[in-house]
């Protein structure tokens, strides 16, 4: 099994990885796509006049604040307009992709933070109508039963808390849950930079090579978003994947050239 | 089988129709869900300053003038905010949903209409850029493998057509096409009437009984969108469904009060 995720960012080369999803399924490769969308859901949240907001948490992540009518704006960001985008391209691919949130069969499953202590402008708060989470376990029956059955699952947040209720969750931390869940060879992280870098922004600077037991002193070189991306990594790589590798998205077959020695390569 | 169709109406009791899944599966009876959302489509259109527009077909139907941005909004409308609004609402009430649009594993297969022959403001017009279509066969082996596998499916547009592309399709028609593959017993269609009305919206009435042989006299008295859901119910019983019952979907116990005799049952 390979697990690919794909952000949401514009200058990902979105049919490229189509190609490449066909490609590979031709050669046997089981495959499994986790898709995010936040780049997207910032545009539509501000069309809609609820413009996005982002939170740090006391231990300095920086997540979205998600009430309610946030959720709602998610949901048809990522299951709606790019969950379907990515199946209906698979599809004319010759690909038979069913597409899923987290939430559906409850594949991700996880807790709802009741309360979230943030900072907001330098203040520090109390959430308590807040819809985000973290996934503790993934449910691979559905997973598996679509794969036994030759269907192509594409997923995205969010996933389900133990009550059942729609959580906001990290897309990349959640890629690495289902990619342990199945003891993957590989977790392919595609974003638009090259890899990690060694002085971001700088592409010169990919670090070609991290050992698995080193993983995580390269925390220091991950950037913003990166950091949850590394987070992820380091817990696939714990939890019994082969292999993670974080590569450019942005090229002609983007998964056969991270599996062939691109991008970074931690494992 | 019973197949259960609920339309997009913002004065639908989706609590109740909730309840009353939980409690008939309680009871073994196996269901399907279909739902639409044409309502919120409009409103969410309106906001993204992308406004709705109907065309009329020369056979003289009403549909939404479906090009590419109006289908991306179709989807996250239908896809995301409203069916993953149904599955987090089933899976809290301890149901075990999977959202699906028809699209995926080409649960809903048909054709698209590549030219549609249309009636804008009085005038006689091509439309090229459309991607409409119907509904010509449901895949029946992935509702199977989930329904076998525990799962309750809660289905809704867009459709697949043959090239796999989105298409967007009646829901109505869709859920009878369901129903007909399934030889379901029953195919209930909630919306906020309370069937289908002599002299509509006069609700006192109320048509209680259609025999199956005389379903399509009956179209006379069919208004709009009551057009399509009495055309769907025609063909559901032609190709074996036992029973179609349209019923009033703002009730408690919605569905059980349509399987008591409630609504205008056909068949």
């Amino acid at each position: 099994m390979i697990v690919i995720k794909v952000g949401g960012g514009k200058d990902l080369n979105i049919d490229a990885v189509v190609a490449d999803i066909v490609k590979l399924r031709g050669e046997g490769r089981e495959l499994l796509l986790v898709h995010g969308g936040a780049e997207t859901t910032n545009e539509v949240a501000e069309a809609l006049g609820h413009p996005p907001q982002f939170v740090i948490s006391e231990s300095g992540y920086v997540s979205r604040r998600t009430d309610r009518r946030t959720l709602e704006i998610f949901e048809m960001v990522y299951c709606g307009q790019l969950n379907k985008m990515w199946v209906e391209k698979l599809q004319t691919a010759g690909v038979n992709a069913v597409g899923l949130s987290g939430l559906d069969g409850r594949i991700f499953e996880g807790t709802r933070k009741e309360t979230l202590r943030v900072r907001i402008d330098g203040k520090r708060m109390v959430l308590r109508d807040d819809w985000t989470g973290t996934v503790d376990r993934i449910n691979t029956h559905l997973l598996r039963t679509l794969l036994d059955a030759g269907y192509f699952p594409v997923l995205t947040p969010p996933a389900a808390s133990d009550k059942g209720e729609a959580i906001n969750v990290d897309g990349d931390r959640a890629a690495a849950m289902v990619a342990a869940a199945f003891h993957a060879e590989a977790l392919i992280i595609l974003s638009n930079v090259p890899g990690l870098l060694r002085a971001f922004p700088d592409e010169s600077t990919l670090i070609r090579e991290i050992p698995r037991a080193k993983a995580n002193d390269f925390m220091q070189f991950a950037e913003g978003r990166m950091k949850k991306k590394v987070m992820g990594a380091v817990e696939a790589i714990g939890e019994g994947v082969q292999k993670v590798i974080f590569a450019d998205g942005r090229v002609e077959a983007p998964i056969s050239a991270a599996l062939a020695g691109g991008g970074t390569q931690i494992g």
